[in-house]
């Protein structure tokens, strides 16, 4: 069966019903969207300030392939095991963005016995969040033109306005357009651009926001690019945009309940790119949920040198939050594939490409309990091929790190198939003394911050930038310094050239962009190429995307 | 108290509760989107199918004035004093766009005491509707891109795309746009466009759709341009696009209902542009509410020549609905505006210019007569300068035409100040045998179709053309020659010139450009600038958006 037929035979609670059992949040306090969505009103979240704080657990991952390792087919399946062995456990995960559905990935609610339901909506329009930051941004957007087309009394360089427009869809010939053409009644003509949805600042700041007049402030602080003097830089609330940006807002503030497959509450809330942006679902669904359980399963982007180390810099150093374990997410496919095995021969037995691969899984492991101070748990993402001799090796190599590594059986068992990762996470995290470490120190410069990353964590012997961009960011020292760095590099390698698996030591790391996210308050440091509107493939999922009469859809997947 | 104000202090009534105590909705039939909206089942509706239609009356009015004469805000007065005087009454109303809500015009959900609610959430993302024609739109113009950009196996002709790319904004930046550039990774550069998400033909066609099936078999029709030979055009379906559209519009297709301030069950749904499509509410919503009330308040877009004359050779041509009466809405501002005071002078009061601009209410009510053969109630949208001797004035002018008019206050009272209007109402459908009659018969050519429009109705000597106009009209006869004319002109004038005011004839129409809207199953007309993309004035109502900390929002209106 394909993942929408499972979700389509789930037999799903009402979720006002739901949130009322397991953690008696009262009807009132909910927003239903049908009913099977709601959303948590801000003066409920607020009236649980007082409560103590479960234990928070990442689920990060290694190096992924193209197709992901399963963090939130896990975070799932650890969520509903948990539960079921008696833990009270809420999940955390980002919202899917519309665009990749009809691209190739498809849908992110999870996959198999392991999802969060009602799959489709979630996959497609949910609560509306990523179109109401859609549209905040492009209201951004158009004020911009408009106040140069009516006179520019704020002297805005149209050559240096780095606000683009933003759509949820991937859409290449949208990357790099030209607009304002037809004479005077359309504008200027200047360059323009769009990305997809995620990588929009205000998606950024939706997620880091901590309340309504956090996200007012920090929109207002957006800077959408400078002044004719080449230096002096436009804020959105010079265009008295901000107002009207955090009233379209008003909903997508609120965190989203849904439900897993076992029917144990799920927050989906947000859901910045891992790249240009930090990774995480938002700071209020987070904190929200370590007030309502006793133990939160979250998720980060891309793997852990990516996510996980944006999580714990940018995410729980902004919001005070102290996680207590990390649960890293392989799979025996993804280690062949860094043991140098071609895509198409994954699924056979590759003893000698598993154990070169383990290097990447070790990389990550050390960057976690080492630079992030938390224990880890290694989850092996079960597929059906992997065989014994495969398995046995992988914990054999698990072992000789001191690490628990834990086969688990989720995707095809559901909740009953993770009871054992389950246990050794509840219990690695009760044993630990709540909180992480930074990988780098606020007082550092911003360019010491990214030296310190890329040579603690990704391994790199140095790290190389043009004359521009180090100006570029000691300028910024001044005001900016204590801002943490938001690395935006390839997910699919520890170096900036995707093609390099395992784990790579002794390269150069280059920075050929740096970006000043004034609102979200990082500087995004660009490595290499990164991808912030993606294309379709020359056959698009969206081909084979179907509705019959009665609304049933098929093809997501 | 601004309209907002008056908004916020309703006290409305759970829209699940609402629905059974007024027409007997279970509640499993709705899904609810908060607690104060709630869109209802297509098994819902299938299952009215047999029940006896109520009477359906159309709410249209004269040329307008840039602010608008009240269509809206009088459909809710009308809807809440029939209930009042104890006919059962659905108002069937146009989703508001979220563009100009940032622009000049503010808010479109009614008035001062005739407004439907929650007034911010209809105004800003509402059910999300918008949202989805615009992602569905969207979809298939990145599917064209993207098929060009692998091979263009379909030969489409890059030059002869006429799909263009919505944005749900208002913003003239992206009227004439190049995308494409940068280079082969972003496939190849050519010239495009964004319209506003009603100016979508998805939009059109969402509003006309009878079915799910109806509806993506409609998607699938779209011509999106022609192939290399200038001669064969390219559908949606070519590039398997539909299905995938069809699931985006999965609850979009749903009426949405919400209430008036005096609880009275309103359906909002569907809002398409009344120039570049047929301004009129969904066809589900309205049959539904047909089905379920004695009498159905609708509304058209723009003046009686445009929305009127689309609702009756469009909507009831198309879905087989037969109207008992209409109500021309008019104000002694925009008549006085007619008889050529200017717009700074408009609340003073001035007889001979009220009785010169009397002349465009003459012919608006002589085609809804004798052209659309309706019964027509004037509605006099009472403002507070409007003065004795005016209203006296107008009243006997009315008098003359054979015609009821009444003067209604339902903005300052709401539904009690248009109790008048409402038993005026009642009375003539009631004595109306329902139907209505075509401008045009179907057999016309295309050609003759519009002449017969602009001639009957436009008060116009002559219609032209360049040869090429009429050649592709000729061309389209064999295969589309059946279908209807979706007329394109200036809302201000019967003729295409907007400063010319009252009841000019003699004139000539020239039609500049004509569409196919193949989904929709109409010919779209152009006559004169037409304008799919508004700009943002100097001074945008955005500016004074604002939201406070407990989510309350200020400064829309």
């Amino acid at each position: 069966m394909s993942d929408i037929e499972i979700a389509q035979q789930a037999k799903m609670k009402p979720i006002i019903d739901l949130a009322r059992e397991q953690f008696g949040i009262d009807a009132e306090h909910l927003d239903p969207y049908g009913h099977y969505k709601a959303k948590l009103s801000l003066d409920y979240v607020g009236s649980l300030a007082d409560k103590p704080d479960g234990k928070l657990i990442l689920v990060t991952a290694i190096s992924p392939t193209p197709a992901g390792e399963g963090k939130t087919t896990t975070s799932v399946g650890l969520g509903d095991a948990l539960n079921r062995i008696g833990k009270k456990t809420i999940m955390c995960l980002r919202e899917p963005s519309l665009g990749p559905c009809f691209g190739v990935k498809g849908g992110a609610a999870g996959g198999g016995h392991a999802q969060v339901v009602p799959m489709e909506d979630i996959n497609l329009h949910f609560t509306g969040d990523f179109h109401a930051i859609g549209v905040a941004h492009n209201l951004l957007s158009a004020l911009i033109d408009n106040h140069i087309n009516h006179g520019n009394a704020l002297g805005i360089d149209p050559r240096r306005i780095q606000w683009k427009r933003v759509v949820d869809m991937n859409d290449r010939a949208l990357r790099h357009i030209v607009v304002g053409m037809g004479g005077p009644a359309n504008g200027y003509l200047r360059e323009d651009g769009y990305d997809i949805v995620v990588a929009s600042e205000v998606m950024a700041i939706l997620c880091l926001a901590t309340s309504r007049a956090d996200l007012k402030e920090r929109l207002g602080r957006i800077v959408i690019g400078y002044k004719t003097d080449n230096k002096t830089p436009v804020y959105a609330r010079d265009l008295n945009a901000h107002g009207a940006m955090a009233a379209l807002l008003k909903d997508a503030i609120k965190p989203n309940l849904v439900q897993t497959l076992e029917n144990n509450i799920a927050f989906i809330h947000g859901g910045p790119f891992a790249n240009i942006a930090h990774g995480c679902n938002t700071v209020t669904a987070t904190q929200t949920a370590l007030k309502l359980a006793d133990y939160v399963i979250t998720e980060a982007g891309f793997g852990a040198d990516l996510g996980a180390e944006k999580f714990v810099d940018i995410k729980c150093r902004m919001a005070g939050l102290k996680p207590s374990a990390a649960v890293l997410v392989a799979t025996v496919r993804a280690l062949k594939f860094h043991g140098g095995v071609a895509k198409e021969e994954l699924n056979q037995e590759n003893l000698s490409a598993l154990d070169k691969g383990f290097a990447n899984l070790e990389r990550h492991y050390r960057n976690i309990t080492e630079h992030y101070g938390l224990p880890c748990v290694i989850c092996i993402n079960h597929f059906t091929f992997d065989t014994e001799a495969e398995l046995d090796l992988l914990q054999g190599k698990c072992r000789t790190l001191g690490a628990v590594c834990i086969i688990s059986k989720h995707w095809a068992e559901g909740g009953k198939g993770a009871e054992q990762l389950a246990h050794a996470v509840a219990e690695t995290a009760d044993h630990h003394h709540d909180g992480c470490r930074f990988v780098y120190d606020d007082h550092l410069s911003l360019w010491e911050k990214i030296e310190t990353i890329a040579t603690k964590l990704y391994g790199a012997a140095n790290v190389t930038a043009t004359a521009k961009v180090k100006a570029q960011l000691a300028a910024w020292n001044a005001e900016y310094g204590h801002f943490p760095i938001c690395m935006a590099k390839t997910q699919m390698s520890f170096s900036t050239d995707a093609t390099v698996k395992g784990a790579p030591s002794g390269h150069t790391v280059e920075i050929r962009e740096v970006r000043l996210a004034n609102g979200a308050g990082f500087i995004v440091a660009i490595a290499g190429d990164i991808m912030t509107m993606p294309g379709l493939p020359k056959v698009p999922a969206a081909e084979k995307i179907d509705i019959d009469e009665n609304g049933r859809i098929s093809g997501l997947f």
